[in-house]
């Protein structure tokens, strides 16, 4: 039974709080381990790979095998159903088709003083995508990830996964085909991405680095931040959903737990104003979990983490949204609509009751890689803006820099600038008719 | 002298390779201390900042003088002269007139499934401005961080801003005021940033933290991120000139020497394609050296890491400037506008000889906020952006659901995620006229 809170009873606020406040991870501090790693493979690149890869994976890799060969890619591909192959195939073409539009535009104009500005987007050269191996290596999270780097333009998309025994996700290989990704290196962990990031004589180094992983594999993207750009580090997991009394609570029970099947520390949390409703959730939650195949994972994220609050209006739910700011935010009321606009700190919402969080998941369109724990309050999912920078423009005209030069010269000297100033100064003289020295 | 490099020399290679990659910054290793500063904020709060506040600044507060009053932002601000404030102002209103064409367009729209998508942007609610104190305290940067978080829509703004015995620069204030501040804190270092993203008695906490500082503030923000969003962590900053022959070399001199004035760890290159100019340029720098207030430090900078660059042509020149990354470039040659076009990898660029840098550090319009340290390969400078995020949004009828519900049913059970796909299948049971469960 998850905790059952009620906005009119006593001490709801100091529930609440807690239920915001609490730990659900309790990351191991690797960082010094992930440290030396780091170290070692930009001193030894492939030697350390390969030595890493032997002790970890239980796989003895060459520089020649470091990377799957195209002929390694087909045989696995063909393993792949043609139905599982269909599927991914939609859910490619529908998340291509999202991101597409997120695509910015260039601008450039000119001002009254005759100052031309703007701005220009160009994609990341080089991007590697973190794709775990064994039990979350999920397909759906390769075409998440090299889609929206493939719709930048990015030129070079490369795959670090970890092959545990040599064993590999046939449907992870035809995901990244489909999106079209150029290498694939069987390596994993912190010499994974202190590969990408530095390079090594095989592993060519890349600008930027995505994807989710594990305690290591996230320190060693925070430690490498700087060198190379990021996504975000990735906590556990959370759906929030707001339900009115008109839905069918099984709907509802199973939206909540396929966020808790993913993993013990994620969580699910149900709004509710109708009490009765609230119960009949919990109770076809509890059916659902006798038949379900990661009961034992789901039940403890339930147990643990899950909670039902139950409010007076939907107002009071809307206000209870924005301090979770949830990373997935179901809204199953009669005007979801009016209610989204209630709610601006989410990663992605769902609207009306036949948006399921898992159509987000996998063909919805919307990237599925969002911001957690409560970091939707500033910062937002994956998109192509995450593979492409913005240079700025300006060029000034004698006349322009004559309007405005003067007080750049001004502030130039008010901080004690000078040179600034000189720089300034020189050209307007010139522009005045003196020899600009 | 700065160091003198020609492509046509053997050994270019690896002297570049040597440039591109030499360690400017030897920045302390102040981690652990930072750590406990933190945890210091995070339990004691008020008492903490007070205490810290009065050794490292020499000055005593109390809760209730931990911000400035309005009295007394108003009689600093009396002290800054008419013109100062004229030049502040319209360097505020040409930033913000770059800045609102940056705001990005929400978006909807349905799509032949009949599945409606899109997007929403939303500002944070509360941003947190450094400012260092004493000699880098620039009123220009107060100007170039809050002016985008006000356009973004930031509810709540705030700056923090050490003042060593109690002494601030009028023109910080009347910058803050001029942009809109609601708040400012005379706090800093590492402390400030603690209080920002957790807050204390007084200081509420902000959601995200922008805006320069040292090495104890650089890593109490690497510290937060997670629990807030920070901007980039900015290192020595950096200026490319790319000039042919048809250009005054006094005037190149000083938009270099503008970068190596800032600090001994800038780094000002230029780049020709006449050696002849390029000799001519050093020696302007000379000259230019021998009268200017900060020469000692712009002296250093050159010495230690400026550099001449003579190439055979200008396509040499941006295959360089891809490689150097730099965050200001300035193209001085007959057409700037096709050389920027080969150069996707810069932070700002400054098109013409009557573009000096220094007219984007007050009055151009575009963000002074720029990526350094080669990191404009994968990321942009300071915009509205920073300040919003972006919430996906999407919305299934029952006929989109029928249409690729399946789709996301089988790859849920591919990744073994059972209750993802049975909540897509119990809503396509009950379409199907089954009981739904």
């Amino acid at each position: 039974m998850p905790q059952t809170l009620s906005t009119t009873e006593p001490g709801f606020a100091t529930a609440f709080e807690a239920l915001l406040s609490a730990k659900r991870e309790d990351a191991p501090d690797v960082d010094a381990t992930v440290a030396a790693i780091i170290a070692d493979v930009r001193v030894r690149g492939d030697a350390a790979l390969i030595e890493m890869t032997a002790r970890f994976d239980r796989l003895d890799l060459t520089p020649e095998t470091l990377a799957f060969s195209a002929a390694e890619i087909a045989a696995e591909v063909a393993k792949v159903s043609s139905a599982d192959r269909a599927a991914l195939e939609l859910a490619a073409e529908r998340i291509r088709a999202y991101h597409v539009r997120q695509m910015p535009a260039d601008a450039i104009w000119t001002d009254p003083d005759g100052a031309t500005l703007g701005w220009r987007f160009t994609p990341v050269s080089a991007a590697g995508l973190y794709v775990p191996g064994g039990l979350a290596s999920y397909p759906s999270s390769v075409l998440m990830n090299a889609i929206p780097a493939r719709v930048a333009g990015v030129g070079r998309l490369v795959i670090a996964c970890p092959t545990p025994g040599g064993v590999v996700n046939p449907l992870v290989l035809a995901a990244a085909q489909i999106a079209g990704v150029d290498t694939i290196y069987r390596i994993g962990g912190a010499q994974a991405i202190a590969a990408l990031a530095y390079g090594t004589a095989t592993v060519r180094p890349v600008d930027k680095i995505t994807g989710p992983g594990n305690a290591y594999v996230a320190a060693a993207k925070r430690r490498v931040f700087g060198r190379v750009g990021i996504d975000m580090i990735a906590g556990p997991s959370e759906i929030l959903v707001i339900a009115d009394a008109d839905n069918n609570p099984d709907w509802i029970a199973l939206d909540l737990l396929s966020q808790a099947e993913h993993d013990e520390s994620a969580q699910s949390i149900l709004i509710t104003d109708s009490a009765d409703f609230g119960r009949a959730v919990v109770a076809a939650v509890e059916k659902r979990l006798e038949t379900l195949e990661r009961r034992a994972i789901a039940g403890a994220s339930w147990r643990d983490y899950g909670a039902v609050i139950v409010v007076r209006d939907l107002d009071e739910a809307a206000e209870l949204a924005n301090r979770i700011a949830a990373e997935h935010l179901e809204l199953c009321v009669a005007d979801p609509e009016a209610l989204a606009d209630k709610i601006p700190h989410a990663g992605a919402i769902f609207l009306g009751a036949y948006t399921p969080e898992a159509i987000g998941d996998y063909v919805g369109g919307p990237n599925h890689v969002l911001p957690t724990a409560r970091s939707a309050r500033f910062s937002s999912g994956l998109s192509v803006l995450d593979f492409l920078k913005r240079t700025t423009l300006a060029k000034m005209t004698p006349a322009a820099l004559a309007a405005i030069g003067p007080a750049a010269e001004r502030l130039a000297i008010s901080e004690s600038l000078q040179a600034h100033g000189l720089s300034v100064r020189a050209r307007l003289d010139a522009l005045n008719g003196g020899d600009g020295a």
